[in-house]
């Protein structure tokens, strides 16, 4: 029987249990002995819930407890759940975590730790969710040498902008609605300014090069400027708008990053991920495209996750696993210098000035628009797309990327 | 260092090469050390082949080597290759397959030996091709009960389908240009008759239900019957026309599974994956839907996910990593008894006595067609639609079930 630990009470920790317990036998068999959540650490009491005798308050009576081999932590922040996690591995507990914004910030620390102590730290649940990401990652595409990883790595966003497309709704109704249903948090901030989708792309970006990539280095843009006219025109073009986080690796000390909304065209596999389902496109030099969708959050998804590295702890007791992701910090490129079109959206009384500021234009026709125009511009890069709409004043109504 | 074997020469095998020696590093790095190819056993030479000096024909020289510690069954069949995987895995060595149809036949059998002789038979490239959906199942849906799953598991039927689809061209047609293109073979009944897809579904539903699901057993219909037409219907109904394996447990000793054509609304995510790319859509208690997609076939794909495996083994010598896959036999549900709508195109002088056998069913409208007429029929079970169908003598043109 191994005991585990289960840090945090809220949404994700009470998936946890619930998930141990409703599929014990699965879960049991998988790990090749009996898990036991031994203890359910909180602030808080929780009279009358069927757990309430495994809640405790001192963290201590689980890091003393040596028959204790696995931790979930599922509390997030970046203070007690580092100090914690710290202090299991140093003690030979395994960590297991959803929390992305630790993973984002210490893991290669972390990771260091955990193989120090033959044990391990392990983080499904901090990308994607439930969907199995990191694992195929790491024990799948061992073959291949990855060269891109695009991701719809935020449900609030992807939720949004779906709702966006389907109503021709407005940004700030849409994110109201959402607050209602329970998609988007009252402060929204981390979602709808792509913070979320910046930790997470930077953990898959990690991985992707076998070093560290600082998340507080990616350029990162939200979806507050997109706009229901954004998508008639992208609609009239074949595409819709999603808010990816990309990366490609550019030699082996140097990864292009970002966050930023996308037209993205409907013949390409993430445009159709829709909803609160996130989905991660991978290019490897052998295997070309592959892709991970699923569900990218939720209490029984994402504890699943959870779980699921509860397993491969217990089928590794006293044994790291692999997993490359060096201290050593890859250099970020400059998001300035990259080149891609841009969509535009401009007033009519501008085209012209627009269309001599922007040579090889290509126009999107949306019938029956009169107050304004649509471009897909040739090739740019960055700096000179921005430089020039700086000198167009506020002629440029809408400015996004295409992929 | 570990040398592997390669057996078989062909477009597989000599990826597999490839593979290991254009991503040398990362596959060293992930092995933990050097892989060495040592032996490729084939019937023929290949005089100024870069690796011809390691080209043999006795295949016991391989056995005979006690260095040699991994072997890539890639040469197909069920004779031979049985022969030769049964005697590696008797001495402790390891294999690694592609070959889906000696796993479907003799797949719990081997597993078993590989534990008995503490090695493994790993087979990830056995279905979707680059795919990685075996390793997820074993090693990170291990907290979900899975329920069901469907997959678009072979690429030459889901190129022809969507060409039909794009081109309106007929499926005799499309084949030939397939075959011309390389993209079908020139006997294509393995594929067209859904025989490869009943191979691979036959696995995901082993390891589906931890217990051995009997391929032959499994219902398959091909898509040989499968018209223009048709898809015209299908686009009206927003749908489209898929070749799907699908398998659902009902409980813990009977899995509902078949091959068959299938029309699908084009708001599934199975539906966008066209031409030769595979996708495995996976149901869990816990997770929910979630989607593996890639490239399902191909020389450099199917050789990387062989890779992956021999990586696997290299990393777990001496030990056999988990496969549920009990050789116990799983029960079959009838098909006929099953319940589904189904799309029916009829003679157009035949619609009121079509209109009355199937009450309930609703008219698909295509404008301007005059010789038929298209119909999706309430729910029913299979026997009792193909009843009806046998009554109406000629008049049912086309009938496919709907996903």
């Amino acid at each position: 029987m191994i005991n585990v630990a289960v840090l945090g009470y809220g949404t994700v920790g009470s998936g946890v249990v619930e998930v141990i317990e409703k599929n014990k036998e699965m879960v049991d068999k998988k790990s090749a002995q009996e898990l036991n959540v031994k203890y359910i650490l909180d602030l808080r009491d929780f009279p009358g819930d069927p757990y309430e005798a495994k809640v405790i308050h001192d963290f201590n009576q689980i890091l003393e407890d040596d028959t204790v081999d696995i931790v979930c932590e599922v509390m997030g922040g970046v203070g007690a759940a580092y100090q914690f996690t710290r202090q299991c591995l140093e003690r030979g507990k395994s960590v297991c975590t959803s929390n992305k914004e630790l993973v984002a910030k210490h893991g290669p620390e972390l990771l260091k730790l955990a193989v120090e102590h033959n044990c391990n730290y392990l983080f499904e649940a901090s990308v994607g969710g439930g969907i199995p990401i990191i694992r195929p990652l790491n024990y799948s595409l061992t073959a291949e040498k990855i060269e891109a990883i695009t991701g719809i790595l935020n449900g609030t966003t992807n939720y949004i902008l779906s709702k966006m497309e389907k109503e021709g709704a407005g940004f700030d109704d849409v994110l109201k609605q959402a607050q209602e249903n329970g998609y988007a948090e009252s402060n929204p901030e981390a979602d709808i300014e792509g913070h979320d989708a910046c930790r997470k792309i930077a953990i898959l970006s990690s991985l992707m090069m076998g070093k560290n990539v600082d998340s507080e280095k990616i350029f990162t843009e939200g979806i507050t400027k997109i706009t229901a006219d954004d998508f008639l025109y992208a609609k009239a073009a074949g595409m819709t708008i999603k808010l990816l986080g990309m990366s490609r690796a550019l030699d082996e000390n140097t990864v292009l990053a970002m966050v930023a909304p996308f037209l993205i065209s409907r013949e390409h596999p993430l445009s159709m991920v829709n909803d609160v389902f996130n989905a991660v496109f991978v290019t490897g030099n052998m295997l070309g495209d592959s892709m991970y969708y699923g569900r990218g959050a939720g209490k029984l998804p994402t504890a699943s996750a959870v779980v699921s590295d509860v397993v491969d702890c217990a089928r590794h007791q006293g044994k790291s696993v692999m997993c490359f992701w060096d201290e050593e910090e890859v250099t970020l490129a400059d998001v300035a210098e990259t080149k891609r079109s841009f969509f535009i959206r401009v007033n009519a009384d501008d085209k012209e000035a627009v269309e001599k500021a922007f040579p090889g234009s290509t126009a999107i026709i949306v019938e029956g628009r009169k107050t304004d125009a649509g471009y897909i511009t040739a090739v740019t890069t960055e700096r000179e797309f921005y430089d020039k709409c700086a000198g167009l004043g506020n002629a440029v109504l809408s400015k996004i990327r295409l992929f």
